[in-house]
Formats: C-alpha cells, structure tokens, sequence
C-alpha cells in the first residue's frame, strides 16, 4: 500500500479499492473468504484516514506532565483522563482498582567509609533543555522496588554483570563475595536476577550502576546534547523476583482485589532479600576507583576512565535503605467494543500507562498509539460498522513494579479470560526503526500478512520488507530465503506475560525500534522533550504502529476464521526441539574436552602462578538424553499443521457455514490453551506455557521449551526427562485439535 | 629433564647420564646417531650447568643506563662492551659499520586550532620510582621515524586503526579523509601501514596515538603502580614502508657502505610521504574530545571517558615536523666460533641491542640471554669441545627504525650467506610466560624436541608441555591431538626478515611470553626498574631461554644430519593451500550474498535515513579459480617429505658415511633457498620467500603463500593464477631437493 493511498477518505474507500491492483488480483487474507476480504481491505483503508498525528503528539504531552508511578495523584487523573476518551470513542469503560504492594523509599544512603569517605549523590539534576526534568513534586528518586529495608556496612566486590556465568569467573580466582556488598553493571540480565544471584552467593547488599560502556557516552552523545545517559542519570525499576511470578508479590495467582488473601511482606518469595540500589556512574567512579584486587577480565570491564578491579575492597561502603510498605491503588481502565457475532470472543489490545517519573518513551509512546487505533475504530463504529468479536482495550496501570496492573486483572478474570480471550496484543515503547513482531507463533503468518499492507514511514516500503532488509544485512541467511519473517518468542518484561504464560493466550507484542537512541531509559529525563527529539519526532512511527495494531485488531475481530496458521508453529518448534537437542550435544562435547583439559592439568599449568587462580574440576559426563518423545510428538505436529493449513484453504471456503466456523473457532481458540499445563513448570508453577518462558537466570530473556531447555542447563537429567513428556503430550495435544480443526473444515466443505 | 638435574657440574655430567631413564631407552635425537645423541645430552646438561643469572641482571643493568639508539654514543660503547665480553668468552669477533639514514626530530609541534586552543606535550615525565625515566641526554623524544617533513593546517578526521577495512567504512559514511589529517589510534596493524594507507586516501597529515583501552589504564594500573601506560606515555617507532623491503631505506639489497650507491630521500619508496607524529592519550584527548560529526562505530571506540567522532573536525590542528636527515653509524657485533668439521656451515644466533631509548625489555632482555649463551659455548670450548659446524653470535643495532643492521649485514653477506648459512635462529624481548617459536617449519619437530627438554621454572613442566596446556585452555583443539605443537609462520618485526624472507634461510624466533605485563613499548619507561618488576624479575626466563637457544645452536652445530624434518613442513603447507582454497570460497559466497542485498536495496532500506549513508555497490562475482597446479605440487610435496623422512630414520643410522652425511646436509641446507625466486614477490622484489612473507596491509602479520594470498584478497584472478604457478614450482623445488636428500640416504644405507 503506497503513502498516497492513505490521503482517501472514508467515503472515497471503496472507490480507491475498486481501482486498486489488489482487486484485478481477487484479495486474499488469512481468515477471510473472497468477499469478506475486499469488505476488510476497505475498511483497514478507511481505518486508516483516521489517523491523526496531533493526537498522539498532544496526548503524549498531556501525560506526561507530571509522575505517573503506581499510587501517585496524576497517576489516577490519568487513568480516568484516558477513560474519559474511550467513552467518548463509544466505548463501554470502566476502571477496575487494585491494591497492590508498591513500596517507597524513605531512606537512602549510600557512602564509601575506606580507603577515603564519599557520599553517593544518588539525584538527577534539573536540565534547561528539559521542561520537566525540574519537577520535584511526587517524583520517585532513584530506587529499585521490592529492595529489602536494610543497613549494611562491608567490603565491596564488583562482580560485572552479576549472571551466575560472573560468579564462576569470581570462584576461578578465588573470590567469595559472602558477607560482602556487590556491585554490578546493568546489563546482561534483567535487572533482578543480579541481587537475586548475588543473595545466593551470600552477598548482604547490591549496588547496580549504569556503566557509560552500555548506557552513557560510550554509546553517543549525552543528553541534552545527544540521547544518552549522561553522568548523574540513574536507572529505577523492580527487582521482584518476576520469573517466578510477576504482579503482586503478595497475591500470586489471584486478583489483588480489596478483599483478597495477603500473605505478608516476609513470606512473598518473589521480594529481594538484601538491599539494593541503582546510582549512575557518577557515584559509581568513585566507588570503582577506589578497589583493589585482580584486575577485572577484558569482557568486565566498562568505560570509565579507570582500571577496573574485582576487589573485595579496600572500598568499603555503607547501604542503608528503608522503604515505606504500603499498599496503593492500581487503576486499569478497560474499554469494551461489544461483537456483533461472536460476543464472547475477545480481542484484547493494552498497553501499560504508569511510568516511573513522567515515562514518555516508556510507555506514552505505545499508549498514545493504542488510543488513537480505538479511536479510529469508534469513528468506524460511527459509520455503521460492528465487530464480529468483542473488542477490548486495555490501558494498565503498574507496570513498571512488575506487570501488576495487568497480572492482577488477568489472574482476577482468569476463568472469563481462558474462556473468551482469541487474541492478546500488546504494545509498550515505540521509536523510530523497524518494526519488531513476538509473540505466539500460531500468528506467524498472519502478521507477516499485516506487515505486509502497511507501509514504513521513511522509505516508502513495506515495514515487513524493511525489518527483512535489516535482518537480511545483519547476517540472517534466512530473512533471504524464507518466505516468512520469523517472530521472537516472547520472555517476559512487559504485559503480555500473564495472558501468555500464564492463561495460554496466544499473545503478540508490536513495536517498532531501532532508531530512537537513548539513554532515557527509568530516569527522569524519560520525557517528552526527550521523546521528540530523539524517539520518534514526528510520530510518524506512532502512526505506522497503530496501522499495524489496528490491522491486526480488525482482522482478528472480523475474520470469518481466526487466522491461527500451523505450518509455521511447527516449523519454530522444530527449531526449538533442535536447539534443545544441539545444547545437549555440545554440553556433552565441551564437558568432556573440560574434563580432558583437567585431566592434563592444563588449566593450572596455563594460569600465571602469581595471580590466585582455582583450577575448575571434573565434572560429570553429560549422559546421551531420550529426546524421541519429543521427536516424536513434533513429527505428528507436523503432519497436522500441514493437514490443517491445506484443508482450509485460501481463501476460506465461502461454503464452510455458520456452525462449523463457529466449532472450528473454538478449537483454534483452544489452541493455545493446550500448550499450558496447569501445574506449570518446575519452581514457578504460576508459568504454565509449555513453549515460552522467561529465563529464570534471564529474566526478561525468552526460554523456549523452558522445561526442557532449563532442566539441561541446570544438568538435571532426571527433570529433563520429566519435562521432555510434558512439552511432548502439550504437542499432542495442539496436534490433537489441529486434527480436529482439519476434521471440520473437511466435514462441511466436502 | 627435572630441575634437579641442572645442578651436576661438567664432570658430573655423564655421571647422571648414565643413571637417567633416558639412557635405559637409549636417546634419540633428530639428527643424531645413537651415539652422537648420548654425547649431545651430556654436552647439554654441562651447558646448562655454565648458565647465571646473575649474568643477565648485570648485563641488562649496564646496558640500559643511557639512550642506546642508533648514533647515540652509549650505542657504540654497548657495541664494544659486548665485542670485548664475546672476544673474552673465545670468539673471533668483530665490530662491522654501516652508514645508514637516521632522522632524528628538530621540530615537533602539535596544536588544536579550532574549536580552541590546545598545545601537545610530547614529554614524557620523569617518575621517581623510574631511575632512568629523568635522563634526558641523548634521549630521543616521541617521534615517528622515516615520517615526512611537514607543516600541515587541516581538520581532523579520526580512522580507527587507520587500516584499509576502517576507510571502507569512512566510505559508507560519505567520509572523504583527502585534505585532511587523520588520526588513529595504534594497534591492529604494523604502525607504518597507518600513514601508508592515510597518504593513499590524500590525507596531509597523521597522528598516532595509545588509546588507554588497547595500551593504557582499560589494560591494568598504569606504571609506576603497575606496569601500563600512563596517560603522558607514547610509543615511538618506524613507519617506513617495510613491507616494500626492511633496512637502510636509501640502499635497498645492498650493504649500506660508506661507499655504497645512495637513492636520494625523495627517492627512497619506503619513506613515508606525510608527516607522521606519535603522542599518548593525554594529547589524545583533547582532540577526540573536540571532534564531531558521525559517533563513531562501536568497533572504534577506545576508552577515553568521550563519545568518539569520526569528524571531519570542527577540531583543526596544526602539525609541524621538521627532521635531521643525518646518516649515522650502526654497529654490528659479529662472533665466531669456527666449526670442526663443516667450518662453512653457519649456525647465525642473533638480537639487536640498540632500543629507542634504554630499551630494557625491547631488546636488551633478549640479548643478555643471547650472550649468556655465547659465554657458556665459550665455557664449553674451554673444556675442549668445539662445534662441527662453525657457530656466529649477533648483536644487531639499527633494528628499531627498521632492521637495519641486520638487513644491511645480511645484504652486504649476502653471497656467502646464501652459500653457507644453515639456520638463523632470532630473539628479542623475552618476559615471563609460555615459549613462543616461529620459523620455518621444517624445524618445527626439532623444536619440538629441544622445547621438552626444557623446564617451566615456575610449573617444572617442560615448556612444551606449558605452551600445549596454554593452546588447549585457549581452544586450540589441535593442541590435544597433534603430536607436535605447531610453531608460528614468521611475518615482520624483527631481525630474521632478511635472513627468511631475502636470502632464504631457515630461520626461528624464539622467545617466553604472555605473562610479562605491560606498556613500556618504546617509551623512556622500558627501563631496568620496569623489567625488574613486570617482566621477568629473576630473569628464570631469560636462563630458559638459553637453555631453549643453546640446545638448539648445539644440536644444529654438531647434528650428524641437519635436524631439518619435511613431513611437518608439507602438514602446515597443506593448512595453508587449504586456507587459500577457503579464502577464495568465502569470498565468492560473501560477494556473491552481498550482490543479492544490494540487488534487493537491502543496504538502504537498513539505513537510519537520518544518517549520512552510502550504500555499497555490486562487486564482480569471485570466479571459480584454478588451485590445481597448487594441489597437485603439494601432493608431490606430501609423498617426497613421507619418503624422506622414513628414509633417514630416526636414529640417523651410523653406517652412514661422511660423504654422504655431507652430501645430505648440503642438500638439506639447500631447501629453504629453494623456497624462494628470486624475482621476487609482486611489488616487492626484495621479498623472495614464496611461503612466508609481512602482509602488504598488515605489515609485521605473516601472510602465507604470500603472492596468492594477497592476489585473492585485492581481487587480481590473473595475478592469482600466476603466483598460484611460482608457489608450485617452490613446492615442486623443495619436493625435489627432499627426493634427492632420501636417494642419497638409500644410496648410502643400503
């Protein structure tokens, strides 16, 4: 679809269409018969006259004026400012409150007491360039939420990234880091796994700091000069223990709801044990500076202008952290567009609209995106037009602490929504660049077919074609050769999670990024100032997104069938299975050249005897696993998803009537249901996804076939076989109802 | 052989031989009969019984009290120093003069302009834990030499490590370097490749200098607390073009005699044609500070607390350099000790002894264990032993600004050195560490040999045995399975290039390594007092490494047959025809996926269009090219170093006659020279080698199957066809000499 295109108005649509070469070629969209996709093309262009740039722009500047954290007063004015909207776009709102555990600093102290005394600064500074940057009112300093209330005094160890691979390279020199405070960089992990791994070790407080190398000027000018963390910017956000469940800390599983059973501060498993606080590498230096020890491996060290040493000490320093433990509202407002056919079919589109201080890019950026596409469809409404299926937008409050305001409305609705939700899409950031597809992979095919319509801002192309130009010239052979763009699987870090992971919701998360540099990132300076010149200036990608957002909601709302497509699930779990099968293989091989290496004593004979050095030591053969179920399960997988894709058809049979639609609907709803399994995975029963997770060492980064791939990680081959007949009987039975699927598409259109 | 073992004294020698384990299984060494092996160990255990390290200490103290650079009066009193010490030890010894071009500065002025003022230091400052850091006599400043004359005004361009793969990238960027200066940072090629390639890009000027991330605090603590560069240290240094050929830049090939034909210095190839200036960080700084423009690549960024720009400016400087272009005396130091039986079969042991300023680590680390060698062959002689082939001990000056004593005696020798020189074994810095042996490979199992009959002073393994369990920690798989350790092809940097690469002798550089830490390179601060801390403190490695160099000096002087060994040689040829096979499939596969992206527009539609970005173009496909005449020889070449090898036998059998054990090690001598054609290497006849050569670009790199190597690589099919022949015919040449080596064998055997 060319730009001009856009310029047509509502009443010029069809007439557009008419001469448009797509109908010379009969239309044909995944989900739709014949007619039913010339009725949804012209829609999706009339769709698009609506857009309108000044709104996002507007919006965006409208709430950001002030902080907008979890319990703070604009927070609330926002969510019903943002209500107000959906109503007068025609749609059923209401604000659903529930009162979760956010806590807030009351003391913060950080100071060095050896070799020399400093006081961490621990501020952000007011800029002139930046309009709210000088906002003090309600502003949250620099914190990490669900820190534990601490006053700890003790040599200091900087331990890089603080991933258990760190504490292995810490153990090689002999290092233990038990009754010291660390202090990490950000970066590698998310950022509660660092205090996490550090507690395990033994450590009774953590520093995390944002190292210029990754997050300051080693990457580009500062701001306000250029978009990057500048010295005495800092990085908030949550340490709750969020793989092994997000939301409340203290009501996992149900809606934090006034009345719901709290367990209490001391038992929620998911709040950090030790202290822990984020300063910038202003405060960081000084601290750095002052450490001995062996000097820190190549790949540990940062761009501070200094040699970087491990320690323990000589620094000592002083932590003491004291929060307030309170519960404060969150408001989620839900806005409903009934369907017209199929009421109890729900398409559900959010974004979170809390921030940390005044949260422009993160999130207002996505937020203004997801209000302007349930504004434009209010104006379809307005011509006439219905959904078949319910359509739901969703604005949620508490993210940043840990996806409450989604999790709590997900676990409160959870028996409606594993019953009703199609489809969960979610949006968060959104910057200039290329767009960026994850989620369910049932859903492949169908966004590459709405990528494909819309078209990139910048270069006139298609945005699917320029995200294959990018992949294609960062070395992804396949991006060439595949007819499809891959989509990632999704981890965790914003609010598809509890749809996904727990519900078994087939989920996706859209945006574009690539091109909006910065290091605005949890600070202050996350700002609409900030925003314009250097996430999206124009809009223009705000826009683009909602085009994407909005196809795909229209499209799933409308489709004659839900455009779950099988062929390439099968084809990305066949490359899961793979994966898992090849980190087998090469544990086994690098284990017994390790154990080969220890053998010949070369690990002591290679170490520089005047550096303290532990040699590692044998370790236990990795024994050859019984991957076959798996095999197996995938191999029937296969062959359905290929049953099912060409029993279908393309278009669909305008034949296929009303009843089998219906039942054929609700098997692919069903779907995705079936990759879960209700005790969920071991550890953390609350993720129930049998193909997607968060890493419980990663955190925000995606474990695929999580089950599996963890238990080898961790050598448990005992739960490995375990886990290999839970995700291959999850297979079973998504093959199972593909089967079925096909069965019935057969059965009426034969 | 066990520490332990070096305590008997000469007389006891043979006593403990006769009680060792290796007379049980009757010794075996390459090249020796039985016999001869028994009485080689011996001579060997008494040799190193002679070895004090007190020696090295008081040696490299004497020598590194004043600058000892080429001209300077404290060079031509060490050259005497160490003629008197080897005349004393019983070698014929003489002093041989060359006069050679040595610019020395007269002006050096270095200054910002635009967008301020600044004024570079150049100085390096006296510290008061460096005795010698405050000597300012004869001390020559941070300099380039060989660098133009110039007086050079331009905006400042900054090139990575200014090698050609950094332009490309300029290219993509709509960078053009002509008119300007550039500055780059040292490392990642030979220095003298930055102005080179500066100059073919119309750059006016060049600046050189030690980013604290690759030489400085990024390393570890800089000296005087530990041993890396401060933030005033500079790196001084030739950039004449050596890669064209090495040595007095005015006399290419031949001796530079008083009366000797002189090029003029406009004439001269190999002097740079830009003026060229070193400086360290701390002048760095201020104009990386200053520059603007596009934010560098991240592969460009040092550690320099900024945000590196490429420019070109706004920072303006200005470059002043005006020279002494003065010839001045080097001194070579020449040693004799005149063989038994084949007095025309030259054992060359050579290290320079001139440094840019006290040069303690760089050379003289290497030369006192060069001499301490000398002395205890002297103390053998005393005893009565005398080699069977004459022995000569070098101490090269002039090797600094570019190998000039070497090259000039070498040339000026070169007849009789062709006719008589069987090995030229090199070293120069030796720091605690692992052993590092480079050179032909047809000594790769005799060295081999000599390095497991060394000790590890700090592990009491053999140092082979160290440096195999350093390659397998570092993941050469090889490591654990090759019998033999590979040594390293030989490319540039120091005194062997002539000998190698000019006249084709085999040649090895031997030295320990890896674990003497620092940044003193070129600097005031390669000092007695930095050595004795950071490098080798009690010199335990400067002993083993006389202990490595006198072994092999004996073996190769009193070997019944030449030690040389072919089936190892034909096994690394064979990496190397492979290498090149697989160089020219990359590139037909990387060219040909390129074509496919820009024929797709992929470059453009990747790029931010907010950015300055020149797409690349199509490039011509890589044909499929003709390596059969280079297969077909190493074939050849495989079957006739099998033949020989086998032939001989392993021990030299002693019903070999002397005729024929003449005959033999005449043809064996020969081998090398056969290696080499005398036209010479494209662009640079005085390159000869056709196996090892420095890379035009990388210029001390090795490049191997040097003509065929560099024809794929600058995409010259028919050049590549050409040297594919001259390479064959080497292999076919040596192939040959080996057949005729194994005949004689038979002939004498049987």
């Amino acid at each position: 679809m060319q730009p001009t295109r856009h310029i047509a108005t509502a009443g010029l649509a069809l007439f557009f269409l008419a001469l448009s070469p797509r109908q010379a070629d009969e239309p044909v969209i995944l989900g739709f018969t014949q007619e039913g996709a010339a009725r949804e093309l012209a829609l999706e262009e009339q769709f698009d006259t609506y857009l309108n740039v000044d709104n996002l722009r507007g919006w965006m500047q409208r709430m950001t004026l002030k902080p907008r954290h979890v319990g703070a007063p604009y927070t609330k004015e926002t969510a019903d400012f943002i209500a107000a909207q959906f109503r007068s776009w025609g749609y059923e709102t209401t604000i659903e409150e529930f009162q979760v555990l956010f806590p807030t600093p009351r003391t913060r102290i950080l100071e060095m007491i050896e070799p020399e005394p400093f006081q961490a600064r621990l501020e952000e500074p007011e800029l002139p360039e930046d309009a709210t940057s000088g906002v003090r009112q309600d502003m949250l300093p620099l914190y990490n939420a669900y820190s534990a209330d601490g006053d700890v005094t003790a040599e200091l160890v900087y331990v890089n990234q603080g991933v258990p691979a760190d504490y292995e390279e810490l153990e090689r020199r002999g290092i233990d880091v038990a009754g010291k405070i660390v202090i990490a960089r950000y970066g590698g992990s998310w950022r509660g796994i660092k205090p996490k791994v550090a507690a395990e070790h033994g450590a009774i407080g953590c520093i995390l700091y944002s190292d210029p190398r990754d997050d300051g000027y080693f990457q580009g000018d500062v701001y306000p000069e250029g978009a990057y963390r500048g010295e005495h910017g800092g990085q908030r956000g949550s340490v709750s223990d969020m793989p092994t469940y997000p939301g409340d800390p203290l009501t996992p599983g149900v809606g934090a709801t006034p009345g719901a059973r709290r367990m209490s501060v001391e038992e929620s498993p998911t709040i950090m044990k030790i202290p822990v606080l984020p300063i910038s590498y202003a405060d960081a230096l000084p601290l750095l500076r002052a450490m001995g020890g062996s000097v820190a491996p190549p790949a540990w060290r940062g761009a501070l202008p200094i040699t970087y040493h491990i320690g323990p000490g000589p620094a000592v320093v002083h932590l003491k952290l004291e929060f307030n433990w309170d519960l404060a509202p969150a408001y989620d407002v839900i806005a409903r567009l009934r369907g017209s056919e199929y009421p109890d079919e729900w398409i559900i589109r959010g974004n979170h609209f809390d921030g940390w201080v005044f949260g422009a890019r993160d999130p207002i950026s996505g937020m203004v995106v997801v209000m302007e596409e349930a504004r434009a469809l209010g104006e379809l409404v307005k011509t006439g037009w219905r959904p078949k299926r319910t359509i739901i937008y969703a604005a949620w409050d508490a993210e940043e602490p840990g996806l409450l305001g989604s999790t709590e409305w997900a676990e409160e609705h959870a028996e409606e929504l594993r019953e009703k939700a199609v489809v969960y899409i979610n949006s968060d950031s959104n910057t200039r660049g290329f767009l960026r597809v994850s989620g369910s992979h049932t859903l492949e095919r169908f966004m590459n077919e709405v990528a494909g319509e819309v078209t990139d801002p910048q270069t006139g192309v298609s945005v699917l074609e320029r995200a294959r130009a990018r992949r294609m010239v960062g070395g992804d052979a396949e991006a060439i050769e595949r007819s499809d763009l891959r989509i990632n699987p999704l981890g965790s870090g914003s609010d598809y999670t509890p749809f996904l992971q727990h519900l078994g919701i087939a989920s996706l998360d859209i945006r574009f990024t690539g091109e909006g540099s910065g290091g605005s990132y949890h600070s202050i300076y996350d700002s609409f100032d900030h925003y314009t010149r250097f996430g999206d200036p124009s809009f223009a990608y705000g826009v683009a997104l909602a085009q994407v957002g909005g196809r795909a909601v229209l499209r799933l709302a409308n489709a004659d069938v839900l455009p779950f497509q099988f062929g390439n699930f099968a084809d990305n779990v066949s490359k899961y299975v793979d994966e898992v099968v090849a980190l087998a293989d090469s544990m086994r091989d690098d284990t017994e050249l390790k154990n080969q290496l220890v053998d010949a004593r070369a690990y002591e004979l290679a170490a520089d005897p005047t550096h303290a050095y532990v040699a590692p030591e044998r370790e236990a053969p990795v024994p050859h696993l019984n991957f076959a179920p798996l095999l197996n399960a995938l191999g029937v997988l296969l062959v359905s998803a290929d049953g099912y894709d060409a029993a279908l058809g393309h278009p669909v049979s305008s034949s296929l009537s009303r009843d089998a639609r219906g039942s054929l609907n609700r098997i692919l709803i069903s779907t995705e249901r079936l990759m879960t399994r209700p005790e969920g995975l071991p550890r953390r029963p609350w993720f129930t996804h049998q193909i997607y997770a968060p890493g419980l060492y990663t955190g925000y980064g995606v474990k695929t076939l999580p089950g599996v791939r963890e238990a080898i990680e961790q050598r448990d081959w005992e739960e490995m076989a375990e886990q290999v007949v839970f995700v291959s009987e999850a297979l079973e039975r998504v093959a199972d109802a593909i089967d079925r699927a096909a069965t019935t598409v057969a059965g009426t259109t034969d």
